[in-house]
């Protein structure tokens, strides 16, 4: 496991490039390019916000085709609530970069992030595309990367290779983001590329699933952005024979995958403006697993309880006070409660002030594990959560001045 | 319409009182008491939350007698969490005022706020019964409102009066809280009192319609404590008719507790540490009204919107954001979005900068009215919403240190 570059151009065959081409103010890089040598198939995750911004509805309509080849991607104008000239934008971005590397524009994809409701300005993304497209190379990962950020302290990359069937298969990947941590307008774009040769329903499956256990499972103030997209482009160049579903090598691809998401979503909630810690949330003994998922988002978005993380308070009532309002059915008589290892709550009641004394040391920690039991059953659900702090009202109070 | 008192002993016939039994460190009052003169109907509305504190089980058991005279409550330990123990405190606490007024136990109710998961120190509030009881007067209102504060600022008391029936009917209320306002545990008490003659099941429905446009109506950070509690006591001594659901005289009866628990609810919203804005959402045009309280919860309890509205900047992109995550259908070319008398966006699209600069006056307002018309139908919903400020964070970070 050998990687020379990290981010979208580790795998073979990948460009890509980022310019300032005025959306933003001052010489901010704005504009970000991929680009693949050959096309390939290519898988899409997307908001589930009933109000997707333009880019979402066209790269779910260029989705239908298969094949990807590019992306394009702006920050600081989100190209939401804009209407008919929105769509009309975006396609003429996807137009501009198929035009220019000689394909169709259904293999271009569009992504965007930044304000909504201001109209894109077009003339400078127009004036724009040109050079950003000159200035895609092998090494243009990290640049950009960083033309896709907007609150963001720091570029987010990451890269994994792997022997399978017989070749190295390497998976590069860039985001920004999101909710919490990059309040911005909440979004979170990801862009994965490799050159693994695999069928593009494979591709769409397992990209799903990674997106679930990782992006998915990353909080998040509760708030789904308009324009959230996880792409992931394949190019066939490591030469391995096409990976199918349901056989080792789709599970060994699908572990590979995992461990760029997963880098990456932690990468969103560590790197953050704001946050000062990251809380892993386990809920276990649930019935099913949506009553899991569901006490796990109603704690971990919980302003109370982000507060308290923050405070290094260890005010665990507020955790079970949440549970209560989760809209699950629960017997208080066996609920369990752990901050790491020590155990707070057993069969609904506190165990005390020594507990709470050594629970205080526990939430002093930069990161750790708060597990909740529901005694019910044997479903699990997990999400890492981050406290709120000055510093992220600060921001969001701040955001657009 | 003149009142002489203002609070829960404005009605005939009720005293109240406030004392410090030693919950609360120093001398903060901590333990409050109301008692009616006669027995009457008594109607109740507590939390949702699946793990309601031992007070709220209590009382509900109670409740079933439909009869009250009294009722107790401490501030500084919520009673919730605490198992078996914690019933029998609850138990105790109502049977030690029963004893002493020579009443039924099943007519004396009782309310806990502050802490979590601790056990009420009983040898201090059985102890501070018998003062609390002495010390109980006509004049004792605004005693008891403050004993029953925890992160509040000032006491909230309110009470009108009103000719109905031939007979001049008093209602008074006390009320401490809540959620982003009083993050404490987010607890929202309160205890309303009349003099009216009133059946009991209207009484119950009455309240539960009011509570449902006022209590129900102020966020709150989304978190709904293990200790909520409206209780309203009738004692008849108005020596009105007995008003009976679906009379003229039931219709202004619930006019005038409406006005009281309004007043009560804006004052829980507006005087709360770290408010500086109180925002009415509006949402008109939904398909169900279902759907239009859910979106106003979305809207109205999204992290993002709130700090927003502290930094007084006009990011209504965030309003539409929070709309496209709310779970119900959308069409994007119906949506209108106005600050006061200020649109900003018609059929999904934004209005420009012009538009954009008058909302950013709207904004800066103490209080102001957003109006979210989703063109779908005719059902409504408002909220009122405060912001998220440093403060917030502020005092629920460090509530317990």
């Amino acid at each position: 496991m050998t990687v020379r570059r990290v981010g979208v151009t580790a795998p073979l065959g990948f460009m890509a490039a980022g310019v300032h081409c005025g959306i933003k103010k001052s010489s901010i890089l704005d504009l970000a390019l991929i680009v693949s040598s050959e096309p390939g198939p290519i898988a899409g995750v997307f908001t589930m916000n009933r109000l997707p911004a333009a880019p979402v509805q066209l790269d779910r309509l260029h989705l239908r085709g298969g094949v990807g080849q590019a992306v394009i991607i702006n920050s600081g104008n989100a190209n939401a609530c804009t209407g008919p000239q929105g769509i009309a934008d975006a396609e003429e971005m996807t137009t501009l970069v198929a035009r220019r590397l000689g394909v169709k524009p259904q293999t271009v994809f569009v992504g965007s992030t930044g304000v909504i409701g201001q109209p894109l300005p077009m003339a400078r993304v127009r004036k724009g595309i040109p050079s950003l497209m000159a200035r895609a190379r092998r090494s243009g990962g990290q640049e950009a990367a960083r033309a896709i950020l907007t609150t963001d302290l720091k570029p987010k990359e990451a890269a994994a290779s792997a022997r399978i069937g017989g070749r190295t298969i390497t998976i590069g990947g860039m985001a920004k983001g999101s909710g919490m941590i990059h309040p911005d307008m909440a979004t979170m774009l990801a862009y994965v590329t490799t050159d693994a040769a695999i069928e593009r329903s494979a591709l769409q499956q397992i990209l799903a699933s990674s997106a679930n256990r990782s992006f998915n499972c990353i909080s998040v103030d509760g708030d789904t952005s308009t324009n959230d997209t996880v792409l992931c482009l394949a190019n066939g160049l490591a030469g391995n024979a096409v990976i199918k579903l349901h056989t080792p090598e789709a599970k060994q691809f699908e572990r590979l995958l995992h461990t760029v998401c997963f880098a990456l979503a932690m990468k969103v909630c560590r790197d953050g403006e704001g946050v000062t810690k990251v809380v892993r949330l386990v809920v276990t003994g649930a019935k099913t697993e949506k009553d899991a998922k569901q006490v796990a988002k109603t704690v971990g978005t919980s302003s109370l309880v982000k507060t308290a993380l923050f405070g290094e308070d260890a005010n665990w009532g507020r955790i079970v006070a949440a549970l209560g309002r989760a809209g699950v059915s629960i017997d208080p008589h066996h609920i369990a409660l752990a901050f790491d290892d020590v155990l707070m709550v057993r069969s609904g009641m506190g165990l005390g002030r020594r507990a709470e004394q050594r629970i205080s040391r526990v939430v002093r920690r930069k990161e750790f594990t708060i597990t909740l039991d529901l005694g019910q059953g044997s479903s699990e659900a997990q999400l890492w959560t981050t406290d709120l702090s000055y510093e992220y009202v600060k921001i969001n109070a701040s955001y657009r001045s």
